[in-house]
């Protein structure tokens, strides 16, 4: 079964949060899990219309840069965002990306 | 003589932001100046260790994205941070590089 490795949110760097935020595609993403308020959406299933290979590279980054978390269930993957721990780490960040 | 070009903040999208705070030495140079509290540096006088070429480079990538002003006079280029512009787009991101 695929494991995903998340870091914790102290080793991730402003630069890495900021990189993680530098593109439309990736910043539609976390819009959407804002909007979802801590729902997990099937990573098949997320809205939007980002090709399957680009919405990976993107659940990758922002994965890495420790905004999502991602599990296996079963042959799926569960996304969320790891909104508490990222508004601990980056105060005030996510609320920039809801209001902009 | 010289003009550089500063666009409305506006006009200036979250992504690119995010993007010009993407590398610790445009991070760096966005500190300096919040802790200079408004004062203006002359371009080769800026605090730091980078080459005149790839401060030049910086500069431009924050001037592009709306952080900071150039001014030039004589044959001296003035650079200022539009800290009210940023914090009125951006609002408690200074806050964030300033902190971290």
């Amino acid at each position: 079964m695929k494991r995903y490795r998340h870091p914790s949110l102290r080793t991730v760097t402003f630069e890495t949060a900021m990189q993680a935020l530098s593109d439309p595609g990736r910043v539609a993403i976390v819009r959407d899990l804002l909007k979802a308020q801590g729902q997990e959406f099937a990573c098949n299933e997320f809205p939007g219309t980002l090709s399957k290979a680009t919405r990976s590279h993107h659940f990758q980054i922002l994965r890495e840069a420790g905004f999502i978390r991602t599990r296996v269930e079963g042959t799926k993957c569960m996304t969320s965002l790891r909104l508490e721990e990222v508004e601990k780490r980056f105060p005030g960040l996510l609320q920039l990306v809801h209001k902009l």
